[in-house]
């Protein structure tokens, strides 16, 4: 169906750049899609990736370094004079182009702008150059096709052509009046469809969903989802139209942000994949094993505080890791059941009061249910004087876990960091160290009340 | 720039819904959007929600039956006569129409089916019912436009004309033989700016990336997202042509997956929404609190089996806590990084020596840097005998850790289950146990040595 990389074909390629086979390797990668001589390049030491991608037609080439993992671009564009790099930024479309830009030093990036021979596309990145990440502006382009309201289909079908090499997928025509303001859209269907000679004020639809530039990218996504769009108008506060957004942007948005919250709750510090260096990863994977072990050590403080206790039960050690398991459990369970509510905009948001009480609710038949099993355990191992010490303990665990676990996520939504942070390992030690102190304060409390 | 539902504008249409006034729900349902039409219907009672969704424009109806969440539309269709709801299934995609019948009981299935004015739509419908759920022939949709490779523009205009209401996003005219076989597509920008005369075979591209009825879900979204593909061509295993997906299908797939994934990794046995009932709630959180309860109580059996040794030291219960949660902090990283590498099918896969060899080294320079932070600490509390045996059980719970996270999520994949399922309390809390045993073992072999 598709393309499959082998270590064989791998060879030959390589055996090619080393002979310097131009017309093999332009034959080569003439068969292949764009991404597909991207996952070659993967594996190329940066080298002759140089060598291979300066033989490609250069649409080809802005389009494989358009999608290219932007740390291995990195590398790879270390190698590339800002002379060789401008032609493939004059084949990208100007969202792509900005993306990679900004990764860039200054200096290339202004040298690579003066130097692009199509003007029109110097300018478009230059207005896009100024939208801080993270918000509809970043993910624009500003290739697309639009047209004055008072005009015709055959103008219209004037403009496709001779903006057919600019835009990719044209999906639709934006309608603007004479100030540039967005009035609606016509789609490409209903072109094919329509006489030539009709007025596209007629036959246009005004029930148009746009952005403006400032609005949180998660929010684009969400509601390109909603409406099902493949490609949504960015407006600026005047509505004018400024460019669209298209899905397969979209796409990786919804596809990073996944990465990125499985990552948070995973505890790793950053980006970073699995065939990275082994520094790099123990680098990303480090701070919150010792915030985890800082941690646990202050609950070892805690748990040594309470050595005389353990010294006359030492079956209470035992019950140390239901304490610090069943709290971590029930944080994780809880903020990830908010942390997905958080992303769900349709409907009425629900009140801070409902979600507690009915977190309570919960909580109380969990904390229950567990408190038992392991209240029944103590008669197992013969110490049911601890059975209303382990199985309060674990509704109390429960009950705070499910508290923390439903405003944690809340609070850090609302100061504007990752709510997933909310099921790592920062709030799971946290749970961990707070239960083993109401654990040992209700067997210390109820154990002297006996 | 998007609607948004308040409680005032809920108590309009409730009020509207209670009085009958059905010119004036009418009226306001037009100036909405199906998908926000939606969100009303998610806020009211199913009655209601009944009535105000047989008020709807068919087309409208459908479209916004196809999005509704399949539980609270399986609440919904329960008022809704096998009659009552076929108009609406006349009006949908053939994917959305299945997905949708495939929830029903089979007497409603076939009664709809019966019903259908479309029969086309039907014959469409009895196609795609026998594809098995999470491939792809499950998220195909039979609507598209094909065209016989002989034929001229002209007769492809006059296709799209005739299928103009069935197929609502065009995308591209895919070209077949004689016998129905895919040879390629011609996007509908080329044919806008084509002489209406020209011959498909002179400018259709044959360079189309398809999939076969068969290939997994997860399979199809990469593919799309690879080759940032709108719309992709199902063939069977002739290559002849019987549908195609659409990318807001695939991006439905992505979330879902996200979702899952994320649901897994938290302990949620099933799927479940923030604002579903108490017993919902608890129903999914329960089994893994449960078996995470129960491996904490065969962690308990193992502490008490030393209670010997904590007689003598009491100390060594103070370490419980970090070694658990290191075990199941370094197992959930590393097997969120398996994780993440097995979705990412572009260049050469990693052998399994490498990944292992790679995962050692960094276990090596994490366990070393964990274990003297903790070594550190017993000085700090005066137990300078304990710094080997945490040290020593501290490395040692890494490595293993590390071992089991990437050995579970690829042994998981390799028998088709989910592999996020390794970064859940399952695995965390047989990390723990593990941990325990290791850490116990060692102060004991440790501690009698010396």
């Amino acid at each position: 169906m598709t393309f499959e990389l082998t270590k064989d074909y791998l060879d030959h390629i390589q055996t090619a750049i080393e002979a310097g086979d131009d017309a093999l390797l332009r034959a080569e990668m003439e068969e292949l899609f764009p991404a597909d001589i991207s996952g070659i390049l993967y594996e190329l030491e940066p080298e002759p990736a140089h060598y291979l991608l300066s033989l490609l037609d250069k649409s080809v080439g802005a389009e494989i370094l358009a999608n290219l993992d932007p740390t291995d671009r990195t590398n790879l564009l270390k190698r590339f004079t800002s002379a060789e790099l401008a032609p493939f930024i004059n084949q990208m479309d100007s969202d792509d182009a900005v993306d990679l830009l900004n990764q860039q030093p200054i200096q290339v990036r202004e040298e690579v702008i003066g130097l692009l021979e199509d003007r029109e596309q110097a300018r478009f990145i230059l207005d896009l150059l100024h939208y801080e990440d993270g918000v509809a502006g970043s993910l624009m382009q500003k290739e697309l096709i639009k047209i004055n309201v008072n005009l015709t289909v055959n103008a219209c079908i004037e403009e496709i052509r001779q903006q057919a090499e600019a835009v990719e997928n044209v999906y639709a025509v934006y309608v603007v009046d004479d100030v540039g303001k967005l009035l609606g859209l016509v789609s490409l269907k209903k072109i094919v469809l329509a006489r030539k000679t009709a007025k596209i004020a007629d036959i246009y639809d005004d029930d148009v969903v746009f952005v403006e530039t400032y609005r949180p990218v998660a929010e684009v996504a969400e509601v390109m989802q909603r409406y099902d769009l493949d490609a949504i108008p960015v407006v600026n506060v005047q509505q004018r139209l400024l460019g669209r957004i298209t899905i397969d942007d979209v796409v990786d948005v919804i596809t990073n942000q996944a990465e990125e919250d499985i990552q948070v709750i995973s505890g790793l510090s950053g980006e970073v994949e699995e065939d990275d260096s082994v520094w790099q990863r123990s680098k990303v994977q480090l701070p919150w094993l010792v915030a985890g072990a800082v941690g646990s050590l202050m609950a070892a403080t805690v748990i040594n505080g309470f050595q005389n206790e353990l010294g006359k039960i030492a079956a209470l050690a035992a019950f140390i890791p239901i304490i610090g398991s069943t709290g971590g459990n029930v944080g994780i369970q809880t903020s990830s059941l908010i942390l997905q509510s958080l992303t769900d905009t349709s409907g009425l948001s629900t009140t801070l009061g409902r979600r507690l009480l009915r977190t309570l609710l919960v909580a109380i038949i969990n904390g229950l249910v567990v408190g038992i099993i392991a209240g029944i355990y103590t008669f197992i191992i013969g110490e049911p004087r601890l059975f209303f010490v382990v199985a309060t303990s674990l509704l109390a665990v429960v009950l705070l876990a499910s508290f923390m676990g439903t405003i944690t996520p809340l609070l850090l939504n609302r100061i504007g960091i990752n709510p997933a942070v909310a099921s790592g390992p920062f709030i799971t030690t946290a749970n961990d160290l707070i239960g083993i102190g109401v654990y040992f304060l209700i067997a210390q409390w109820l154990l002297t009340e006996v």
